[in-house]
């Protein structure tokens, strides 16, 4: 095995796959601040012990923009830590180079995207761009099962 | 360290992980489109954009069939993503063959059964394969635990 | 590349990453028993089929007891498998090893604290342990982004 076909930052798939990782994952915690940024805006959170000194706040579960934030993220959750776990074991079956950094590419534009758009309200941008993000995870996972054995 | 005992796929221990791991991720994306695949069935979805152009349907968070899917899915997102994670580091503890590979056998089949169970009501199945993916996570952890150092 | 500077538990800073990663995993574990421990207590479950030969018990969505462990459960999600893979990538870089693992052992502080806060309703405590964890994975996710090559 050499340095520059395994988890190692010499390999530049490796290296590739950790940026995009790293950047989903900021990307991410963006919209869980987000979400607390929504909160103060319209002033609505979750529990009571959030709204003590904060004036005109209340603790209610049903606003709209504060609901939409958080059905985006609960996307993210369904399919950021799955591309971060396949895209490593895609690291390790030995891709060729161009085909899995654009992989990865894709995957890490198309979930910015769909943070825009579904702040945005915009379909069928949306569902584009969720699709897109699936589909190269799941080429990954293919890819990962015909080398890998059951 | 040999070539077959770490993260490669000439390893059979990891070769098996990398497999059923894949397995699991493409079981979990079913369900995301299951979700929408009941929401185009009972015409109800979460956007008021969703809804535009889909003669019939409304935007409301409330319909029975949609939330039992949304809670079989958060229960993958649950317990799915630990498992990638423990089960690569368990991998690295060069564990017994054998005892590993049905380790990922057992979490792989009890997700797939808990997933069935829980879109057809059945109960205690549901909690049976739910308890069977947990405990054989918890086990691969305590494994890691047991190597590793705090 | 040293035996001792990868994904090996000879290497001090993966063997430690190991740890709390499945030191956390537990403590999330602990959150998913403890919210069924709290539909037990107060007599709600989510679906038809869990109230069936229990006595006393209803389906429903909205009980306050259970509702805060799973808010307290979706916030561990949000964060902690990022964590699970961030970490990772980090030992990766090479990191010193005293600062490595005090990221680990905030990490795995913080979301403990985390839990107790949440389930007691202190504020601001829970906002500042949600704080450092998240601090902590984006120095990791920073440090991995400056490693890696886009």
């Amino acid at each position: 095995m050499m340095a520059s076909s395994g988890l190692s930052f010499e390999n530049p798939v490796f290296a590739a796959y950790a940026s995009y990782a790293s950047l989903v994952v900021l990307k991410m915690f963006f919209v869980a601040l987000y979400t607390t940024h929504t909160r103060f805006r319209v002033g609505v959170f979750a529990n009571s012990e959030d709204v003590k000194g904060n004036k005109g706040a209340v603790a209610r579960l049903d606003n709209p923009d504060v609901e939409r934030v958080r059905r985006l993220h609960r996307n993210d959750l369904e399919n950021i830590p799955a591309f971060l776990v396949v895209g490593l074991l895609y690291v390790l079956t030995g891709p060729s180079p161009g085909v899995a950094v654009w992989h990865f590419r894709v995957f890490a534009a198309s979930r910015c995207l769909h943070t825009v758009s579904y702040l945005a309200s915009r379909q069928p941008h949306r569902v584009l761009c969720f699709s897109a993000g699936l589909l190269t995870t799941i080429s990954m996972a293919v890819h990962v099962l015909m080398v890998g054995t059951l």
